[in-house]
């Protein structure tokens, strides 16, 4: 199981990630192993920004988001301490060594023009995951875009095919940070159990780890891939 | 400037691959560089079977296949001989490394999850490239599959809005191999001037190279990016 | 304890690879440890073949077929699953740091002029290995070459020395493949327990891992090193 | 020659980097060599003091202002272009290596409990360099804090034993980020020519860079070691 | 809680350095964990003396040393064999993946300009070590030098500023391989328990690890840090 | 071209190390690249005792030896600064990294099991190197042991058989350190031109160097590879 967030988006860094360090604690506790992956927020895209004034190239502008990624890692890795791997992977061949280390790995982006949720897809093929949180800035999936339209209608349930259709090019602008189109190839073919959350709400992450009832959206695969996290 | 072929694919190897090497060294002389991606071919999949029956996931499949594309890349840098970067890279960092020191880098797939199109096309961004060329088995973009349709048209330029067109889900089957809509999306966002001709033909790609009239497919953007082979 | 086996030499793929896996997974259980080092077979000759058609040295020949080596290795890796260390060691220095990590590691070649025999038997040394099992496509050391003498007898011991003899250049010749001077020098150097027996017949490979009764030939050192497989 | 510059701690970033990129390339084409050490500035501040929030130890503290310097060595690394050195060294075998290939090496911070001012002295003595240039945020040394002492007189010259009064912690406070303690032990006792002056005036570090007078500091060792710019 | 010994400076090597490994084994069984800094001695001094005699410059002359330093610490992790992690770390990021195998990491020096005191300040601080020992060839701090002085009175306890103030420069000469500023500013910031003994005598070390009254001197902080070892 | 010498073993250490360097310097400005490998000497003799003393197998014995080869080389490298590549490579991916750079690569050994000798003949291959010249402590190949027998004849030529058979065990014992069996191999296969001279007599390998007359032994192969040195 991992948890993929951009959770520091957000001003009030502090306790939420202290409350999500402390979750997966208990959870590491009961023998469940994590990767988490962190994207790069506010100072990724004001590097961007720089970045391009500078008129630095595109895969450049990328680096730099995914090394402020990486910082972010190290900030959620060193509150982990010892329970994490250090330094932070920058590679896939990094990121298998750290994993076999039984340590929790915390990671930023990859490569240039791959977004972290296409890591975070990466990450739960390669440890084989029995699940993948995207704890991102609203509640989950909608039916149109929440932060333009106050009608929007949070699905419970949501097809791959049609997240696609919502992340393809001509759907709904701004779903694009949800989830892209390469993330959900991996997570498709794979059958990754992937679920959709806030960040914020970390009583709600709780109760989706402790297998109960949470508010988000769940992705829906043709054969029936229920969640495995309590039989891992 | 580089070359992307999947020149392992063709039985006829020996010739071909010895030609390629000679038109690289000929442009070297004058001056140009050269990354040079390579695919994992017949091998990779004879690999790629093997490890489905063996129960294998399909990030670990995807991992023999790059392994091969390296064997394969190994093989074209080792005819290059001193002109090309040894070991092959394994990462985006690895290869910086390799290109700073001047020499030809030969590689292959970088990532589970993404095709040696995407890593061609990230490689072309992070060196700026003059040129990507993509070296196939068909001698470009047709208006329809040239496998199935013996009418099929080659189309001497295409837009990149088109060729996504073709490359994406709904569009003709098979010529998803010709160019992925991860790589689509990096070219784009760079205008990295692309070409596609096929690999079996290498007195054509000699033309391409220096800067006359070939057979192949043109991708066009918007605003005009002119071949600046012969300018660099 | 590690197994060497030119596994993938044999078209019988998935079956005896399966079965081998199984018989490692059940003694890890046991609280025994494994490096495996496999051989590059059938496709590191074609490689090597291939390269030489295109003039390739030989050096970078035998970097082919440890390439090859590894992607073999990368197969077992990813049956192995999470009981296998990632990446594939390229080096010593990589072999010591997957092994800090409690994995089973498997492993393909490491330097060219160097046999995958001579690799197991540096890893043997390295770990202090308690057995090493050299399971080949032949039953173990014959008195001639059990290729073209069909009355060739299996011996069921030999003398380190006695096997020097026959890897020696001017002995019997095949019988090269059974285990170089290289190998044989460190093996005695350090008395590691060394067997030979056919990686095809796994029943045997299982009779050997529980201390029973197998076919296959036996290293003797002048000292007493008895098989400690069991003590462990 | 290098230059160390906190340059990212101001807000009128563009143009001030930009325009030392561009004295850094004129010297280049002249046959100069760089190592450009830069600090980590306000994010690095602000991302210790979120990790000072969250109980994070002061190594990891360190460790997060030094990812932070390696992302603004990043930005002049990609402003450089094909001219700079990726990726940004991590140690100093890296370095080594990325000095190596002849190109303008930008790095940040190495390790916990080393400013990069002491970096920079490192790294001076390991290329054997002409000239430390100290780009910091005052026009160079005063015999007292300019910061809170208007009258505070610019030194054209001052002793490395001068210099080692002010650094030591009895001295005036602020004037340890000139430079510390170990920095200067490195610059006294490979007697490293060491000039400080302010970041944001280009055409005075243009002046110094051409031999000509400057606004700043000189540190004078015992011996005399004139600066070796022109005849290097 | 972690050794720090120029435990090869003596002769009588072989004895002392089985000893501290069984101590250190014994320890390990009850649960506790080692990094073992060890320093270059004799041979460092040999090479560093005929670096300088062929015109070396510092810098590589302090990696001469530092290689030294890591030949000693292979000699020390190799009597420790499974328990220690191997290769020798030879940066901060090796050692921080060394330290997340869970064995003992042994290691010699890591950057020119820096002491393996500073060394074992700084791996102190980013394992959060309980206790950090200093073995050295002396008893502890004195009050003045030993070597020269036979009336030199060993301190008990030391306040860390009184140890700066012994470490400076101006203070008495030969304390200053007892700890260096640098090591100490480190120590200071994170009060990291610190204690000084000699390496000859593994006796009394042992009563120091087993918590009793021990030869030697303790650092004392203002706030009280008391040993913490017995309740890690 | 290669230069592998035991360079270190001699107490006469400063003058015959800075005669060498001056020699590879002068050629280096002709052209020629050398990549320098050297013997772990004396001092690797006293570590491999010590460890021996200890317990230490002779897998971690050989690294001990390595390490030390890989000080000397450090110190080689040092003296040609700006001319060697550095980090001492310790693989041979390292080693084509560092060759890639276009330096000069001085190397020590490379894995438990394997002289430098061996080294040096697997780094000619990969190089394709016009001529290895091995600078050992006697002047080349004699028909008895010069060391104990006074009437011992130096043999101008040796053709490769001969050589096999010298260094074979039963052959002439001492005459293993010219050069083994493995590395033998290797240059047999590659047919590298080999020339054995005398460390010592560095004006003697000045001659070498420069096409003329020298006292030494040439390796004869059955198809006349004449050393092309000049031709380079």
């Amino acid at each position: 199981m991992k948890i993929t967030g951009k959770v520091f988006d957000s001003e009030a860094y502090a306790s939420t990630i202290l409350r999500i360090v402390e979750l997966v604690g208990r959870k590491l506790d009961q023998g469940h192993r994590f990767a988490i992956v962190v994207g790069g927020g506010r100072r990724a895209r004001e590097y961007i920004e720089l970045g391009r004034r500078l008129g630095i190239g595109e895969a450049f502008l990328d680096a730099l988001g995914i090394e402020v990624s990486r910082v972010n890692a190290l900030v959620m890795a060193s509150i982990l301490g010892p329970h994490a791997h250090l330094p932070i992977p920058r590679s896939v061949d990094d990121f298998l060594r750290a994993w076999a280390s039984g340590k929790v790995v915390v990671l930023g982006g990859l490569q240039p023009g791959q977004s972290t949720n296409a890591v975070a897809a990466v990450v739960s093929e390669l440890v084989g995951a029995d699940l993948l949180i995207n704890a991102t800035d609203v509640s989950g999936v909608y039916d149109s875009d929440p932060k333009t339209n106050p009608g929007a209608r949070l699905l419970k349930e949501v097809t791959v095919e049609e997240l696609e259709r919502l992340a393809s090019r001509d759907a709904i602008p701004g779903s694009y940070e949800l989830f892209d189109l390469v993330a959900l190839e991996i997570v498709k073919r794979s059958k990754i159990p992937l679920v959709f959350l806030s960040v914020y709400d970390t009583e709600n992450m709780a109760r989706l780890l402790e297998g109960e009832d949470f508010v988000g959206t769940k992705v829906v695969y043709k054969t029936n891939n229920s969640l495995k996290l309590n039989d891992a």
